[in-house]
């Protein structure tokens, strides 16, 4: 009998047969506000697997090394069980969201070189910000783990501003979660959907990500079925 | 005729007949919550001036570049005009304060290395946390200046800590800012008082700073000379 592991804001993780295996549910809702505000969206939870599923693969084609099995349905996925790191490790290319309010920035700018954060993953404290020196501190990691992990997001974000672009989309920033598997080996985790990335159109800079849900600019499930079409154009899913 | 070019929240800065000089006034105030609140505390402005100027003139023994030139009057310093650099750089040796609720800490807690935090100067946007990618992305601070201004901090916290436990009190964390001289050299600035660190007895953890002002604690004049005294016994003020 399956039992249900945990319940994120917008996944539900299963325990399988296998103990090395998860299986994902994706749910068709959306969060906003770490949670505070939550809304039902049909077909949402297919749209963000189906994306998932071909950014995944596209990446370990690539040499990244990830948690992900495959495809088991249409909103549900087999993944490697991983201790999770709690941070979670942000990318922007271009100033938006919360990063332009902090530091009272246009949204829209651009940056020199891309920004790199982390924040430590927690519910109750509101996922705060958290540099390398207290991660370290702290013991939430080393510094030769942030370094390996840092790594794999400027490959990740070579390789996906690439694949973004062809399919006619900016990459703007980028949210990833790593885990270790029972060896110790570090792999890439968690999703890579429009609600942990922002996409903005290449002409338009129409948004393309969960925003139009945070700003109320369009229907989710419809723009996401969107990014998802743009991206079947250029790479296919693998069985 | 000598002209005010700033008020800060507990100082004030003039202009000299030197252009390469200003006159620093201490003023016999204390803020909260970044300036949201704001009293009168006579003599809090002599007690400053004289810790900053025994520790500053303890640091230029010690071969730390500074910007501080001379004591003028017990509330009054001549230091070196500098392009400020807009960054505070917290080094933390005890969990304490913003850092333990941020991070859902008990103060007091001990951490296995210092920890190394920027914040960047704004009253507007509230001195957001800052990190070194964002920095330099920003254009801030390049990595090479924020190495040495780094290093300059490690090097004050080893000698700080030293002096303050010798007059029976404990370092656990302070606020250092840094400029650049006319000829770019960057040396350290502002002050350096129970306005900008955490003091705390070593046998008793009784709070010896700001702190006592912020939580209501004790008279913070009396405790800022109580911390001068301390201070004088283990080290002399020079012409």
């Amino acid at each position: 009998m399956e039992k249900l592991l945990y319940t994120g804001k917008a996944k539900q993780m299963w325990q399988t047969a296998d103990p090395e295996v998860l299986r994902v549910v994706y749910m068709d809702q959306a969060t906003a506000l770490n949670g505070k505000e939550k809304d039902h969206f049909a077909g949402k939870g297919k749209a963000a697997n189906n994306i998932s599923t071909l950014v995944f693969q596209y990446l370990i084609r690539h040499g990244i090394k990830t948690h992900f099995i495959k495809k088991l349905a249409d909103n549900e996925e087999l993944v490697k069980k991983c201790q999770m790191v709690p941070l979670e490790f942000v990318t922007r290319n271009v100033i938006a969201g919360h990063f332009a309010s902090r530091y009272g920035l246009e949204e829209g700018g651009s940056l020199t070189t891309p920004v790199e954060e982390t924040f430590f993953k927690s519910d109750q404290l509101d996922d705060p910000f958290i540099n390398e020196s207290a991660s370290i501190a702290l013991g939430i990691a080393t510094h030769q783990e942030l370094e390996q992990m840092w790594g794999v997001c400027r490959e990740v974000n070579t390789l996906l501003t690439h694949l973004f672009a062809q399919a006619g989309m900016r990459l703007v920033d980028f949210k990833l979660e790593f885990g270790h598997l029972s060896d110790g080996t570090i792999v890439l985790a968690d999703e890579f959907s429009p609600d942990n990335c922002r996409l903005w159109d290449l002409k338009t800079n129409a948004h393309l990500d969960k925003d139009v849900y945070r700003r109320d600019l369009a229907d989710l499930t419809t723009t996401y079925d969107e990014v998802l079409t743009r991206l079947q154009a250029v790479v296919t899913e693998e069985d």
